[in-house]
C-alpha cells in the first residue's frame, strides 16, 4: 500500500474492515477501538513470525502485555472502511519491546499514529521475564528488514 | 420503577448508563450490547446472593455459561440513557437455570425481552456440574420472593 | 470447509480469525461477540451482493436492524481460533427476513447455531420500510443458490 | 478515596465494577477497556455539569473526541475489581482541553495513568469549535475546586 504522495507504509501490515461494532454514535469508530486494531496486527505479526500466542503461554509459560502507549488520533475511520495497521518494532530488549504503529484509510490517508511499549511477563506470576531466544532472534530479524 | 400503564417490573434490578462504547453508528445501542447488559445484573445480582464468581471459581472450581438466549429487541436505547435491567429465575436445576431479563428506559418504556440459559461448568474441564448447595439454596429463596 | 461427518456448511461463509478482546477471563469468548461474528457476516455478505450499508442509508435512506435472536452455544472458541460463520436467508419479505447464522471452528466443529430476525427501517423514522427492490431481488437470487 | 498511604485521588471520581465483558483470556482487564473507563468518568463528570453530551449536539451542535492518549498500564484489575476513575483537568483552551486520568483499585492501588487530550468539534464538518461558554466557565469552576 503506498499514499498518493508516493510514501509507503512501514513495516508489516494487516488488514481489517470497520464494521457497526467498531463505531460509536458519533458515527465514526469508537478512539479505543484503534488499541483493538492495533493489538489484532500484532498478534497477525506474532503468527507470521511463527509464535502463536497460545503456544507462547502453553509451552514457554510467558504472555506480552501492553505496558504503555502513545496514540495520535488524526482522522476517523467510518463503518465499512477498509483499515491498514502496520507493525514496526523500535527497541528490542531482553523481556520488552517498543514499537510503532499506524493505522491507515484504504485512500492512503494516515488515520492513527501510536507508540506501544510490550513486555514480556510470567503467565503465573506476571512478572517480567525474558522472552524466548529464538522468537527474540525472530524479532530480530524481522527489524532488519 | 413502574411504567406508565402501573405495570412493575418483576425480579431484581440493576441499573446501567448506556455510554459512547455501547452505541454504533445508528445512533443506538449495538444489540449485542444488551447481552453484556443483562450479564452485569446477573454478575451484580450473584454478589448480592453473596456468591462472587471468582470465590465460585476459586473455592468451588465452577463457573456459570450461557447456553442459550432468546433476545427480542422492542425498541432502542440511546447515549446516556439510564437502562433498568431485571433478572428473575424461572426454573432452577441442579447444573442449570432458566431466567427471564429485561432491559427498560428510565421512562418505563420496555426495550429488550430475552430467556437466558445458563448452565454450572466445572472450571477446569468445561463439564457441567451441580453448583454448589448453599447457592443453589439462594437462588430458591430469591425465586420464592 | 466439511465436517469430519460429511457434512458441509450451509450458506455463504466468512471467516475470522478470535483475538484477545474476543475472549474473556473464562479462557474463551465472551458470548455475546458471537452476535458480532454474526452481524460481521451479514455486512459482509451484503457487500458481496453490492450493497454496502453506508450506500443503502445515504442513497436509500434505510437500515437493517437485528428485532430478534435465538442463539445456542454449543462450545467454546479460544484466543487465535479460525472461525466460519455462515449466512443463510431462510425468509424474505418486504421489509424483514429471517436467517439462520452457524459459527464453525477450523475443525469443523459447530460452536453456535442462531436465528436472527432482520427488520429494514427508515433511517430517520426507525419505522419499518420495504428494501430496495434491486437489493431483494438480489437476496432471493442468493437464496436460489 | 485514599491510599493506605494517605495519598488522596485528585479530581472528581467515578466508579465502575469489573465485568466479565472487560476481562480477557489472560484473567485480567483487556488493555484498550480501560480507556472506556475514562471515558466513562469524563461522561459522568459532563453530566454533572450539567452538560449531557446529547444535549451538546442537538442544543450547540458540537460534540468532543479524544485526539490523544498517552496511557501507562502499572498492575492489572481483574474480575469483579471495583475502580474508581478520576478525572482532572490540566489545561483549557477555547476548542480544547488537556486531562489527566487515574484508575484505582479498591484497595488504594493505582492501576493505570493517563494524560487525555480533548478537542471540540462541530458535530456536522467535524472541525474544531469553541465550547459553548457557560460550559467553558463550568469546568474553569471545576479546575479551580
Amino acid at each position: 500500500m503506498s499514499r498518493p504522495d508516493g510514501v509507503g507504509i512501514q513495516g508489516r501490515v494487516s488488514r481489517y474492515r470497520v464494521y457497526w461494532e467498531d463505531t460509536d454514535a458519533g458515527g465514526v469508530v469508537y478512539h479505543s477501538r484503534y488499541l483493538n486494531f492495533m493489538e489484532r496486527a500484532r498478534s497477525d505479526w506474532l503468527l507470521d513470525l511463527g509464535y502463536p500466542q497460545v503456544d507462547l503461554r502453553q509451552r514457554h509459560g510467558c504472555l506480552f502485555v501492553v505496558t504503555s502507549v502513545t496514540v495520535n488520533f488524526l482522522a476517523p475511520a467510518r463503518l465499512e472502511d477498509e483499515l491498514a495497521v502496520s507493525v514496526t518494532v523500535e527497541a528490542l530488549r531482553a523481556a520488552s519491546m517498543s514499537m510503532a504503529q499506524q493505522v491507515w484509510r484504504g485512500d492512503g490517508r494516515l488515520l492513527v499514529a501510536g507508540q506501544v511499549a510490550i513486555a514480556c511477563l510470567d503467565a503465573g506470576s506476571f512478572r517480567p521475564t525474558r522472552m524466548p531466544p529464538a522468537l527474540r532472534a525472530a524479532i530480530k530479524d524481522f527489524q532488519g528488514n
